[in-house]
């Protein structure tokens, strides 16, 4: 299949990219390296070297004799969004090309409505594009668990049976983000489902968990292949957080009691669930979602877990309970459902001590990029515009 | 109390200004003039001559010795957004300053992107002006009805409480919007209800049904002071559109079946809608939703209604069932309550002969006016770039 990977640049997009490449699908990447500049804009580095797009696209093409091709624009302008699309003609668009972090944008104004704007504009200038030249492709967008928040019922795959007054209907399941980053995710997820509806698209809406590891087959080929892992408290997410933290010496840093339960996987089901959704593509008109994790962790289970491995590598590594800087409820009810991913094949790869402790061994050899300053957080849900409030309103 | 009208220069927002200016409260109006801009676009001037804002602003002063301030400028510039509420302090901020219609968002990709783009981020500056400068204050913001669209349950004012395999929760209602235009004011509601969690600001979400009437007590105290009544396709709704056709003489464009059914209102008591908002506000850290309307209508009802007292003054009118522009269901169950602004105080002006007669009396003052040609749908939600498609996919 010709399959287009926005974001190709990132975390998850580069790892997919290559993935797909590797079971002999026609693989584009696309990107405007918007995320390497917001990092630079905080100081925040990947931990390991990251090469450039195209170094990386030449290593794959030497390594493996297979070709990537590489697309250099921004979604938000829709002349190069359409031109791609027009030349490239995929079969199926993975969508990672948005602003990813949700406390960059709970930083000021400007971060909150830029994350908006970029990742709203870019998924409707695919849409319009794909309606105007390849109408018949499949959308599978990158969507999050956190679109949901922590209701105190089950959690279903998009959508619920709602029986209400003697009367019954299914209907998008209703959301609760927990910032202006998930907002973004829940205002696209509502884009595309009217899209699918009025433009007869097809979509998958893959609402995945957080997302751990430093590594995949593919990118343990070369270490010029290697993707971009973040620890620092703005692009990096708990676990990965945590093995750092627990190398470099720093004490684990969990946010309030750590009672916030969370969907988890490995990165190499990431790439398996993407290629499950591509493979298995809904019909015309079809928007669907899928709850992409494989199994649920509290924080301070994790940050536990990784205490543990790290003193079996003689790390001695505190756990802090720092107060959470993020508006959310630190105990809760939370029981997503997550079966349409393993309907279609998914054999997950559960977190063990084993991984952890690899996971360790790994970055322990780039233990001299680590950062510090860069760990603790500093961007705060409520609380960052508070000296300069000028009346008594509470925050 | 000092009351900021965002739109205030609209077919809402003047009327609004003057409403409230006219019961002691101090009020201030701000708008870009984007709308008269667009107008002009699609050659869809409103029906009676529209004076500037200043002009309307004297003309109000001179009739009633009351002035309102205006501040010109876009809610997408932030630095405006500041400097007013910095200076202007509201203790109510009343936003209608949003591009208004479903067509317009559905013209192509620019108008689609403008429009989410335009409403997000100027409601965004809001809040975070808000909060920077008048975090106590109280955000009335005009959402609407079509962001439910008709699912086949009973719609509630914002929350439903669902009960789902033995527990129970109160969530936001599930919305089904049906346009790019919908659609953000369904992402409005979800940033604002985030912000009133995390920030603790307040606001009431008014969903608001279709606004329908010509004149208000205040806009009738001199011609001067007429408000932007529009009959075209674009940002005409259905029963002001029926009365300028039944005086122009082009039968009346019922798009489908017309057993669409929505929930209607008299734009006086949108007005009282908003000024029971205003006087009954929230506490701090609550979002909260009134659906505002007073009756409901299928379309076809109101043709007919209108057919009928067009006869009486003389008029021969023809309905035409059109192809339905819209992607939307023709029939269907719609039981959407309405209790919480009749709870405050709201005496409904309900639908009479005697209204929609005396807009057609007012309407055929200014006959020679209507432009024909605006009139018929040709924004098709489907249907726009049919001619371009390159494959068989269905649309």
């Amino acid at each position: 299949m010709r399959i287009l990977v926005l974001g190709g640049d990132g975390y998850l997009g580069w790892p997919t990219a290559m993935y797909l490449s590797a079971r002999d699908h026609d693989v584009a990447v696309l990107d405007n390296f918007a995320k390497r500049a917001w990092e630079r804009e905080l100081r925040a580095q990947p931990l390991m070297p990251v090469r450039e797009l195209t170094e990386r696209v030449r290593i794959w093409r030497e390594v493996t004799d297979r070709q990537i091709a590489s697309f250099i624009g921004d979604l938000c302008d829709y002349e190069f969004v359409r031109s791609v699309l027009h030349e490239f003609r995929p079969d199926a668009i993975v969508h990672y090309g948005e602003q990813p972090s949700a406390p960059f944008s709970m930083i000021d104004q400007h971060r909150c409505v830029m994350t908006q704007v970029n990742n709203i504009s870019g998924t409707l200038n695919v849409l319009w594009a794909m309606r105007e030249h390849v109408p018949a492709a499949h959308l599978v967008k990158l969507g999050t668990m956190g679109e949901y928040g922590t209701p105190n019922i089950d959690i279903e795959e998009g959508f619920i049976e709602i029986e209400h007054k003697g009367r019954k209907d299914i209907l998008p399941y209703p959301k609760q983000a927990g910032s202006f980053y998930h907002l973004s995710k829940v205002h696209d997820s509502n884009n595309i489902m009217f899209v699918c509806k009025v433009w007869k698209l097809r979509s998958t809406d893959l609402n995945q968990g957080v997302v751990y590891g430093v590594a995949t087959d593919e990118s343990e080929r070369h270490e010029g292949l290697a993707t971009s892992f973040h620890y620092d408290e703005v692009f990096g997410t708990a676990l990965n957080r945590f093995c750092v933290q627990a190398v470099a010496g720093i004490p684990l840093t969990v946010y309030g009691k750590g009672g916030q339960t969370r969907g988890f996987l490995n990165i190499r089901d990431t790439l398996r669930c993407v290629e499950l959704a591509i493979l298995n593509p809904p019909p015309a008109g079809e928007y669907r979602a899928f709850n992409q994790f494989t199994e649920m962790f509290n924080v301070l289970q994790l940050a536990k877990t990784v205490q543990q491995q790290a003193r079996k590598l003689g790390l001695q590594v505190d756990i802090n309970h720092l107060p959470n800087p993020r508006v959310e409820a630190e105990e809760h009810y939370y029981n997503p459902r997550h079966d349409r991913l393993l309907q279609l094949g998914l054999q997950p790869r559960l977190l063990s001590d084993e991984l952890v402790e690899s996971m360790l061994v790994t970055i322990r050899k780039h233990a001299g990029r680590i950062h510090h300053e860069v760990v603790l957080p500093r961007v705060k849900w409520a609380g960052v515009l508070e000296t300069k409030r000028q009346d008594g309103a509470s925050s």
